[in-house]
């Protein structure tokens, strides 16, 4: 038999994994047998900034558009520059979506590699995607909520099916 | 040669699904040769619902949480019950995450069935998905924006990269 023990530790060390924003299946946690989310369980500030399965990793991500830019942060997403594309794909983010509604705009992306610190800080190093970036960035309206180092918003994953 | 007008042609029947919510992958459309998001050239009211590819859709939703019912709402959500997950993949759908910031809740699923309108009927006459609404529902804040009928208000697709 399993002691509850062993399932505290279990939850303790994918605690250690969310923080260091390495998701994986052994994110699934048991906490006292209850098959749960952690940033679920402990009511406070989340842990979490994206979960996946197996090496995917999903992102939800907030900003807001200011108002009158809705018009022209169309145009440009029906044409997104192609090295900027490129860049996204290199950086091994797929099913990437970005929707709109009342001036806040939400993306969602999945990303599949293995070191996504090392593929963001690729990203933001691209000189494409910094010129893409300076035309979108003064649309845009950072929530004074957002984690240090951060433009769009990391939001909290509050539930999953797959 | 394919005429312009062809393409203006190939770009209203796109239109004419999109109003019916049967995205698909002729979503896909050309206005004069350039592929483009019908919703990101008119400039006016989009026509788009959700988008996809082959026999998939995409929705974003978006909602507001009640101040204070934080807590409730991940403890709950890490928990669903079984029989409202059951009915949910019944209804066809997947890869569902929803998303929470500053009191915004945002949902990401994709739809894989082939009649949308009747999956979310049969969605909303199980009783025990009722139950589940009638416990969330007062946690939550529709948007005064949301398209008549809705509870969760349907945002706009600006964006997709596979």
């Amino acid at each position: 038999m399993v002691s509850p023990h062993a399932r505290v530790w279990k939850l303790a060390i994918t605690s250690n994994k969310k923080r260091s924003n390495q998701c994986g299946v052994r994110l699934t946690c048991y906490y006292f047998g209850v098959k749960s989310n952690l940033s679920a369980q402990n009511g406070t500030e989340p842990l979490i900034a994206a979960c996946g399965d197996g090496d995917m990793q999903r992102f939800g991500m907030m900003i807001r558009l200011k108002p009158g830019s809705e018009v022209s942060y169309r145009q440009y997403h029906a044409a997104v520059w192609p090295e900027v594309l490129q860049k996204i794909r290199e950086c091994n983010i797929e099913n990437y979506s970005i929707f709109f509604k009342d001036n806040i705009l939400f993306s969602y992306f999945e990303y599949r590699g293995s070191d996504v610190e090392s593929d963001f800080k690729k990203m933001a190093a691209d000189p494409k995607t910094q010129e893409w970036w300076s035309i979108m960035e003064p649309m845009q309206e950072p929530l004074p909520t957002r984690k240090k180092g951060e433009w769009w918003a990391t939001m909290e994953e509050v539930f999953h099916l797959d």
